[in-house]
Parts: C-alpha cells; sequence; structure tokens
C-alpha cells in the first residue's frame, strides 16, 4: 500500500447511500473490497465511517435542507454498514453526524494515535463526505490520497469536480486502485 | 428544574470510576438518581456521557501518564454504566475518548439541536471529567449550573477546588439538590 | 438583505489570490463591493476573512502541497486586504491558516455571540476557501447563502461544480446578487 | 531546557490580569523572564498568547457571568502585553477569546506544525487561562510541563489545587523554575 504511516479510510459504506450513487456502487465496492483487502494484507490501519442520526432527528441539522432524503437513522436497516465492510477486530469505528468523519468525532486523536500521516480514501458520497473529509484531512495537515475507482458520488460530473479539487490541493492525492494496492509502481499508475 | 431551555448531562457513570471516588460514590449516586427523576417528570433532555477506550489503547493519549490506571475499555465490564443510569428512549448517550464531554464528540452539536442553553452537571469525577466538561460549556457560551451533592471527585479537596472555580467563572453555577430538582426557589436553596 | 439574523462574510479579499481568478477578479468584487455597501445600508453584521501565513512557513500545513504557490505571508503585500474591504469600525475580521473560515479561528464564536443564523457569502476562491467555509457553515447549521456573481474561483468549470454542490446541500443556497442585495423579491431573483 | 521538541507557552502577559494575581504578579514575571531567557538561549520555539476582545463585547460569552470585570478589550491599554513578554522575530503569537490557549485557535496547529510534543507552561491565570491550557495540551496528547514558580493565579490556593490537578493528569508535570531552565538535573529538582 501507498507509502508509511498511511490508514485506509473507508466513508460510509452503508445501505441507505446506496440508491443514491449514479450509476449504482457496484464498481466503487469491489474496488473498495480489494483496497480492504490489500490493507489487511499489508498491516495497515482501517477505519470504517459510518453516519448515524438518533431517531428523534435532532441531529441532522441542516442535512435536511437540501437533495437528501432522511437517511441513517439509528435503528433503521439503512443506517447498516454493509456485510462486506463490518470493521473486524482491530479495524476501527467513528461514528459521525455530519460530512466530514473529522467533524466532531475522534477521528483525528485515533489518527495521531496511531502515528498516521497518509489516509487513503475511498467510498461514498464522492461529492459530499469523501469530498469533505478530504478537505479536512487536508487542513489537518494529513497527506491525502484518493482512489477514485473506489469512491462513488451522486453524478459523474460532481465524482470529476471532486477529484480535480482534491488533486489541486495536493498533486499526486489522486491513486489509480492498483497503484493504492501496490500491485504496479506507483509511477507506471 | 432550573430555567429554560436547560439539559441534564451526566458524568461518566461507569463502574470502572466508582473505586476512585474519595468517601465511595453512593451519596452522589443518589441524588444523581433524584436529578435524573426531576429531570425525566420535568420533560428535560438528558444526556448520559461514557467514557470508552479501544481494546487496544491507542487512544489513551495521555490518560495514563498520571494516577489512572488502564479504565474503561470497550468489552469489560468496568465501561459499563451503572443501570440506573443506563439512557431510556429518547434520551441521549455520548461516547468520550477524553476527559471534557465536548472535547471530539458531537455533543456540542446534539445540544444545539436541542435549543439547550443551560447544562445541569453532575456526576464523576469531580476533579476531571465533571470540571473540564464544565469549563468547556462555559467557554462554549452555556449557562453551567452543577450540583455539587450529585458528584463524586477524587478527592473532598480537590472537589472543594473545582466547585469554586466553576463558582468563579459563573456566579450562581453552583446549585443545590433541592433547588436544581426544583423542590425549593432556587434563591432559597 | 436575505432573512433575519444574517450575517455577509466576505472572504478572502486579498492580493495574492487575485491572479488566481480565472477571468479576473473584476466582476466578482463589483458585485462584493454592492454586496457589502447593502450589508451596512441592512445593518447586517460584515465579517471579513483574511489567510494570514507566518514568514517561516511553518503553518501552511499541506497547503504548499498542490497548485498554489506560497501566499498571503505576513509582512508581504499580497497578504494585504484590497482597500475596498477593509473593515471599517464595528465590523469584523476573521485571521485564518487554512482554507475554511471557521478551521482553527474563532468565526463559530463570533457568529454565536451575534446571534448569527444565516451566512451570506462571498468572495475567493470560490472552489476552495469559499466551498470549504460554505460546508463547515451547512455542518454547523447555518443557513447558507451563496451569491455566485461575488465568487471568483481557479477556473469557471470549477466554480460551476460548487455552485451545484452547495445548492445540493441547501436548496435555495444560490442566490442572484439583486436577491441578496433585498433590491428584488427573492422568489422573482 | 526540558526535553526534546518542546515550546514555551507564555500564558497572557497583560496589563489587565496584573491586578488579579493574588500577592502581586512580580514573584511569576521575574520566573518567566528567566524562562524566555533560558528558551532563548535553548533555540525552543516561543509561543505568547494574548486574551482580546472586541470593543463590542460580543465575544465574551459568559466570561462576564462571573468573577472577572470586562478585561483585554482591543484599542485598551490593559489588552497590551507587558514589555518583556511581547515575541521577538520568530517567535509567535496566539490571540484568543476565551480562557484555553487551544480553544477556537490556532494553537494546535501551529504546534503541528512545529513538531512540539511538549508544552512548558507558564504565566496568568494558574487557576484560569493555565489551568484549561494544560488540560486542553493534556487532552491533544502534548507533554505538560507546568512551572510553579513562574505562574500567578486569582488565589494561592485556587493556584495549589491545579498545581495538583495537573500532576494528577501527567505525573511529573509539575517541574521547579531551575529544573526547567536546566540549570540543574530534573530528577534533583
Amino acid at each position: 500500500m501507498i507509502g508509511d504511516a498511511a490508514a485506509l479510510l473507508v466513508i460510509d459504506p452503508q445501505a441507505d447511500f446506496m440508491p443514491m450513487v449514479e450509476g449504482g456502487p457496484e464498481p466503487a465496492l469491489s474496488a473498495m473490497a480489494r483496497l480492504v483487502q490489500a490493507a489487511r494484507a499489508a498491516g495497515l490501519p482501517i477505519v470504517v465511517t459510518q453516519e448515524v442520526h438518533r431517531p428523534d432527528l435532532i441531529d441532522f441539522g441542516r442535512e435536511l435542507d437540501g437533495e437528501e432524503p432522511v437517511h441513517c437513522v439509528e435503528g433503521t436497516s439503512g443506517v447498516s454498514l454493509l456485510p462486506d465492510f463490518q470493521p473486524r477486530a482491530g479495524e476501527h469505528l467513528i461514528r459521525k453526524r455530519r460530512y466530514s468523519a473529522f467533524f466532531a468525532t475522534d477521528l483525528d486523536l485515533l489518527l495521531r494515535g496511531l502515528g498516521v500521516r497518509t489516509v487513503i480514501v475511498c467510498g461514498f458520497l464522492t461529492d459530499v463526505c469523501v469530498h469533505y473529509t478530504c478537505a479536512d484531512a487536508h487542513q489537518l495537515d494529513y497527506c491525502v490520497r484518493l482512489v477514485a475507482e473506489a469512491c462513488g458520488g451522486s453524478t459523474l460530473a460532481a465524482s470529476e469536480a471532486v477529484f480535480a479539487a482534491v488533486e489541486r490541493l495536493q498533486h499526486g492525492a489522486l491513486v489509480g486502485l492498483e497503484a493504492a494496492c501496490g500491485t504496479v509502481p506507483r509511477a507506471v499508475a
């Protein structure tokens, strides 16, 4: 896997987000599974995030002012992590209330504790939770590596804009799946 | 209960903290139970906090550099909430990794969502998690009401110092149990 | 101006960002000046943000890993606010080190103190500091109103993607200049 | 000076706080001056904090609900740093609105950028800004070294309670002035 002191962040692999992915989530899910496998093989820390809202809807903030319906409510099936992405023993779960996985969570504390300097990011939705997690990681001084093939967005156009934005912030941030998995040298990817 | 737009914060009613309370936790526990009952009767939001550390100890930060042994580890009995303080349906749980219940958690988001302006605080340990939660509440512009009888600290002297410190920050912050429960007028307390 | 309890945020009207604006900053600057004038007339709080980096470059974090050269260094002419956007007496300045004006600053404290619930946003660069400020405002439960004509981005395509992203988060977030200034009813804008 | 990767934090050496120090600030000021000199000689980063409030008093939060009068207002003489503690070129200033120097500031970003792991703390008031800065440093995983002789508090009793509280969090946190300055071995101090 990429570099030293890296961790894999798997953003919101949850039932409720699947129908929101333009073109369907399958290509991303399959790439995400390969990343998880490669991270396990390389002994990299794996952090899975899960958006969870309280049943009384009190913690949605402004999240219902826009495109998204009520989602990821505790006790519903939609909040569940997809079975392939349940953290195993020794892997980490971060529950969150907002888009960025760093927002009002202990993710930064956890990554500091683990000595992580680089986050390899994949998951859903590219143009919301993935994007704002990358932006916060960058602002918190992490090296960001975003695996485009392992992300699913609300539209392809929005996803492309995110890839360009992230690459603009850190040259080399966008990496191919094979390079991320370490099966081909990064320069060739 | 006290004032408008108040919530009751019950800090860390957990097995592992009980032996750390000088004089034993019983007087505080009994006062805390009365507060919870009064809050339920008054329809006030109740937020219970729970310190939780990961089994690999990766998120203890500096918490093991001092007096406290390993504590509140996920999967151990010591991390459990005491049965009397399990949040019921409609009540809220905040898991935390550090002393302040606002630190790297969504407590502020939750309280904002609930429209809360005043926090009534009780629990353990007065001179650690209770104190730093009160300090952050104050810095985040909440009105703080600390019920001394419903707190337990590592020493009585340390507890007294906290009560003085909190009262110094907001005059009137220290309230008696009966006043907090609304059974006597506050001015008389 | 828009709604109740609103404030105008003028993001980074600074010399160093002017050459980065595709198509030049003039159209945005002229719209921003109108917004400031309207906010003053309406008695709305005005907050100007200024990115400032220390001369030893120690606080750039990852900001030099990408497209942007060294910028906004204390003591250089490039860090200066453009003369038209210097805060007047009673207006507010927020110095920041990162993109989001909420990141490691007291902007949220200030807006809470002012009783602000809606932020009207303009400035530079649309696809960096403006975007991430809007995202954090949204995550902090503010109502966001972004005046596209009063923003300048690194590319027009990137700007368009931001406008779509912000509108996706809060329907109605994108507002025209005349509507924002209150000279035409919003529904007509 | 103490350890590796350390920085000296000089908390709020400002005119308005001087009359609040029980017994007068002189002993602390003289010890603080020695610390600054030793830090300069050792090449340690120096960070001076300054509490600053806006003239319209909008950002005081709850700070006027208790013991302290209006203080540290921009444009008044009371907000000024004492001449001996003005940061020199290459030293750092952190303006803050609340007690903790980490609260709504970029101090953590700065210390991360500098590679700092240990903060040596001195200044005013021991039982307010010094204490809550130490608590946040601890919660943010810094090693804390507090130089009691170089602090001034609102009462001696309150100061003693803080020293005990900080030492309880990290054994060895309380250090003598000579040990901190490196003129005697720490174990002897």
